[in-house]
């Protein structure tokens, strides 16, 4: 690759790179060692994690544990998740509404796991959007992911956040720091 | 306004109107008793709500007890707050790594506190867009919200989350309905 | 309803309303004509907008006429369009990458234009997130939009910029104005 | 750092590296002479590029041109824009709404342009959020940009889209990969 030859790395920040070249720039400055479990077909090819063991990865967070997550599901790209209600998530206690911020914190964390079928675990969030369609009430929530674009370096993966009884309370979105599948 | 008369609002969806005139024609539609109240030049300019007055409102939210809120100062479109750091807040028990989610919950409500001073209280959520600069550690946390446009109907606030020791951790937007003013 | 006798819409914009009563609250508010028209079960049902006629309706605007573009299906909740690509659109002239200003164009009309069955016709944009995948090189481009939620004040679109041989390049989101549906 | 010599990335991806930690694990592993630049101090304190200087490389895009810019200033991790307003600009025909497009793109290129005094020319975008205050009607529009967080793989920076009198009409925030400044 000339830029690097030339012991400079102007090219990665150009407009003159588009932004999947200027991720693939840093992916080839990886160790060898790396790089070469990258393209390693039979990583990619793998069984699928089970939802027994996502979920106990995703339990040794103590805010996971504390929104009671189970692990319903998880395909190519996909997971299925719930969180269990509990009253602390409530913002107003007269009319029982959840906090926007229980629903955004699913939508970040579903997301995220979205990628564990080609990352492992959870990754960094770079950036977090939600929209809210519909207050959340009392009841378990029921959260589904899927990736929108894997990358080598970022990647962008969406969630839907429902009730129990099947409506969309909030969607949303977020960019992952993908820099290094396993 | 000639659409009212005709007993149809079908510019207000149009690109033939632009955002500010569909929520001014909203607005306009409401009930006289409150398009009084909403003009009303006193309401505007009395005295700002004290942080006290603020604090009490906001720990009604069960969520917000849980956080450990307390309103540090507010002021006209601005408001400061602290969160008292609790272990479950932790993502990653072993690094300490404090759970985004709670980071896009402290921007989102912090945002819309900031409109407090021109809305009496908390109100829906929209939207809302989170950049996360920098991992949340062990520690209480900063956060500073200010309104960047008001509206009739719908308003855009910013807040910036900060660490005890005043590094940014996280930043971001919502939208709030703020279609009626005290 | 309650708030609305008391001369005062003050529930309508606190927590203790959720987003989709104070938009339900702020419907009520509309004009008889209005609100008869808005539950009619016709209007909801009538045949779809032809390609033809949106794009009739979308090429009234000169900046989509210097986007090219062309509406090839509209669907309950979709669009498909085209635009055409132009010398004007690179943003480096020496590689040829597409503007991220003309994808996010595309996304913002694609995601409004997906609501067309609904609302007749553009409406204001609130916000837009876009996320980009890949650059876009000469050639056209098709744009998908979908619903995500339709309400009668706000409602969430999506959208997904293609090249012409199926390359995601970008994706996102818009919160549109449809205050009143036709 | 241990990772690397293990010759595995796996804590990159990791939660338990935090965002600027993942980052700073891409940062470590380029080429020395990279590395060696990255840190000189001189090239951080060196003279500010100028307004015509960066206007000549801003102008290299067929659309910049399109647009109109011109480069009124730049500081340190700042930039001030005009862009001048064109029929074709322009979304209703009867109104003169400008398009949201227009001005979604005026706030990536300005944000992105605001790291100019870092970066040494425009980089790409990994996402944009744009909020729309105000329809912007016929008229040059002024740009002002502003780094929210300058990192060395990602960085966060935000604009504002000023009527020629000074209206606020939109404004915004993108996320650029930043992975190597000149």
């Amino acid at each position: 690759m000339d830029m690097i030859q030339e012991g400079t790395l102007k090219p990665v920040i150009d407009k003159e790179l588009s932004l999947e070249e200027a991720a693939e720039g840093l992916r080839m400055m990886r160790p060898r060692g790396h790089g070469q479990d990258r393209g390693d077909a039979v990583s990619e090819t793998t069984t699928l994690p089970t939802a027994a063991e996502i979920e106990e990865k995703l339990l040794k967070g103590p805010f996971h544990q504390w929104l009671g997550l189970k692990v319903l599901s998880v395909g190519d790209g996909t997971i299925e998740l719930k969180a269990t209600w509990r009253p602390e998530m409530v913002v107003n206690a007269e009319r029982g509404y959840m906090h926007g911020g229980i629903l955004a914190t699913l939508v970040d964390l579903t997301a995220d796991w979205a990628l564990v079928s080609k990352t492992g675990r959870g990754v960094p969030t770079v950036d977090l959007r939600v929209d809210y369609h519909r207050a959340g009430m009392q009841g378990d929530l029921i959260a589904k992911g899927k990736v929108v674009k894997f990358g080598s370096t970022l990647s962008v993966a969406e969630a839907e956040i429902l009730s129990e009884d099947g409506k969309l309370l909030a969607s949303g979105r977020g960019v992952y720091m993908t820099a290094s599948p396993k």
